[in-house]
């Protein structure tokens, strides 16, 4: 699959899944592909193209049904029940992911925490916190394939291939390290600091 | 500037910077376009294309000075001084971002909160926190053009509206709504949740 739909694809989707609930907030049912390309910025054939893809189907004269494709996108991105992740770093960005709305309200769970830190291990979080030591028997436990890096730069890539080790396929890192991972592996970068600077540029 | 140059170039300069910094940490002093490009993930070409855009020189010989192009790249980003940013929403996210190791090594100083709840402008925090309603006064006084929102949804073109019209000109979105903007306003979005959301499409 990870071949056949670029990445750019899948954020297409995911920008229309934002714009559909918008027009379902304001009372819209139904939808053209010429409104929702016009709203994510795309063309009318573009998202006629990405929905054929996934085989999600509309009607020349009725348009798509709003219900269907936001049921069908999250259909794509697996989201029919609880979707866990493991998160490794428990400093301020860690902290608050572990209470950030956005993705409880999705169904994304954070299960546990792990940081160098053995202190932190102590310390009473809303989730269970290990050692990175730990990391291959908890994967494994959890059945986790995805997971959180928000360590500092400095062990971002050793962090990293604990995570590869014990069986973890996509990472999301906030560490400003460019990771090193082996084919099989997707990495999303966050770069906080990057997203700042090229304001500062325009600014 | 901002249309002269695209966003795209101003992420591979940030890019190429991070590579940069790992030569440099390797005791590297120069370094050829092959090399950098290679590490970065663009062919030599690009890399010289790149640097002759911004007038950056290196010699076919001898390649580039790395520590002229670090100083040239930081020069692009007007790293030349403190940069300034202000900061709507202290939840979670907010809070993290005030107390983040990344921004305050890079001279980024966030230096003023904004929360619409009252109790927050009342509770310690390392920077001073005001109701949304002094955002004209408070941004034409620090004379910032760079703002950061971290509100929940249903604020965030609330507040976008509010800064694009004290005068602010980038914005950084945590929250999950697709800003509407002027034109000569530009937005950087990070949206945790789809980050996320695209790694369990591959795991």
């Amino acid at each position: 699959m990870a071949q056949k739909y670029g990445h750019n694809v899948l954020k297409r989707f995911l920008h229309y899944r934002q714009c559909l609930q918008i027009f379902q907030r304001h009372g819209f049912r139904k939808i053209f592909s010429y409104s929702l390309g016009k709203e994510a910025g795309v063309t009318a054939e573009q998202v006629r193209k990405d929905f054929s893809l996934f085989s999600i189907k509309g009607s020349k004269r009725g348009g798509y049904e709003i219900d269907y494709l936001l049921d069908s996108i999250n259909d794509i991105f697996k989201q029919n029940g609880e979707r866990l992740v493991i998160l490794v770093g428990m400093g301020n960005i860690g902290q608050a992911l572990i209470n950030y709305q956005g993705f409880r309200e999705n169904k994304i769970i954070i299960v546990a925490g792990f940081d160098l830190d053995p202190s932190k291990c102590l310390k009473r979080f809303t989730i269970p916190i290990y050692p990175p030591e730990r990391l291959p028997e908890m994967v494994a436990k959890l059945g986790v394939k995805t997971a959180i890096i928000a360590v500092p730069e400095i062990s971002g890539q050793e962090i990293c291939d604990m995570l590869v080790n014990s069986g973890i396929k996509g990472i999301l890192n906030f560490s400003p390290m460019l990771l090193k991972v082996p084919e099989d592996v997707v990495v999303n970068d966050v770069n906080l600091r990057n997203e700042l600077e090229t304001l500062f540029f325009y600014t």
